[in-house]
């Protein structure tokens, strides 16, 4: 049998992640594949309370730092209490962000010191990577607009810390990705988020397809 | 006007710092030095949350490393938040526990990567160090009996994820805190702690009284 596989899912706000990974979530299922889906932060009862803490658009002076420190301490947690047991068992693993996140917004858009947040993430890690990221790449218009009526339609959402900052912060986030995909082209896939969901599906599958265990098909 | 202190106070549990912290702030009170009494973890709202998380005893699978990432993150707002404005401002700085006790409980104690640990108070702390440090030690066992009495004395108290540890652990923190006061000779200042809260008020402010500025009194 094959090694389970890590495969994360990076982006902008509003660029689909969400639904792809639960789109990829219930293709796996069809399959019979064993798998856990996880998010970041909040994929533990602890990370939920990061969480809380991360996204509260009312914590208006949460320091830079301490943002960075809470996301170190919420992935620690996630990999050592979700992740590594569940590739240990042989399933895979999809996550709803991963340590990359952390390099593109509190690393590009917020200026944080590079060589800590490489530090914090290897350590939170422990030696643990993913074998494919998917990025999911759109203008940030898009994905603003995207994020924007996705709150309107949920009445019981709101604007969260980082949905409320300003165009440029975005670009930044975006542009961080794109390096990052750049820099490591062995696990990152490119994937247009402009396209439709539908599309976008197709495109992941398709290269993960290669890599489906004959016997599950 | 002499440069306001900043006065940490550290020690194991149940060795009586809260009552010395208090007491010592009273007494700056009645010679009205404007002073900011504070504690870690917790002496901002998001701090607040994050000691929730970490005392909790109901959180028995929080990882090591998670542990120290929240002490850390807690510093950061901590110290950017309250210590550095209070100093800024000329007013002292009177701490319950502040990075000692990382190095203490989680380098010590828990064995933690002690080079992470530095890192970690270092960029929390932005080169500000305190003036004076008080280690009340006292055997682990007059501290535990303690801090046993004072939650059965206020009902609304209950044993915390510290507390819970065995006396092994304890042993380990008493031993790193004085192993820091031994290598840092010109901040740590060591009171027996088996003494009543008269007589270490007395020890404390003595070591204090050389500093009040002489327009206080």
């Amino acid at each position: 049998m094959e090694q389970a596989l890590f495969i994360t899912f990076e982006g902008i706000e509003g660029c689909g992640k969400t639904t792809q990974v639960k789109r990829l979530s219930s293709r796996l299922t069809l399959l019979k594949i064993a798998h856990v889906l996880t998010l970041e932060p909040g994929g533990t009862p602890v990370g939920r309370r990061i969480r809380q803490v991360l996204l509260d658009s009312g914590n208006r002076n949460l320091s830079l730092l301490a943002e960075l420190l809470l996301y170190a301490a919420d992935r620690a947690q996630h990999v050592e209490e979700v992740v590594r047991p569940a590739l240990r068992q042989g399933k895979w693993v999809v996550c709803d962000r991963f340590f990359d996140a952390t390099v593109a917004y509190q690393g590009h858009a917020r200026g944080q010191d590079m060589a800590l947040i490489g530090l914090l993430n290897q350590k939170a890690c422990g030696g643990i990577l993913p074998d494919f990221t998917f990025l999911l790449d759109c203008p940030v218009q898009v994905g603003l607009e995207r994020a924007f009526r996705r709150n309107m339609e949920d009445l019981t959402l709101k604007q969260d810390r980082f949905e409320r900052e300003n165009e440029g912060f975005h670009l930044a986030v975006r542009e961080g990705y794109l390096i990052l995909a750049k820099e490591n082209p062995e696990r990152f896939v490119v994937v247009n988020a402009s396209l439709s969901e539908d599309e976008m599906e197709e495109q992941i599958w398709r290269h993960l397809g290669v890599r489906i265990p004959k016997g599950a098909d």
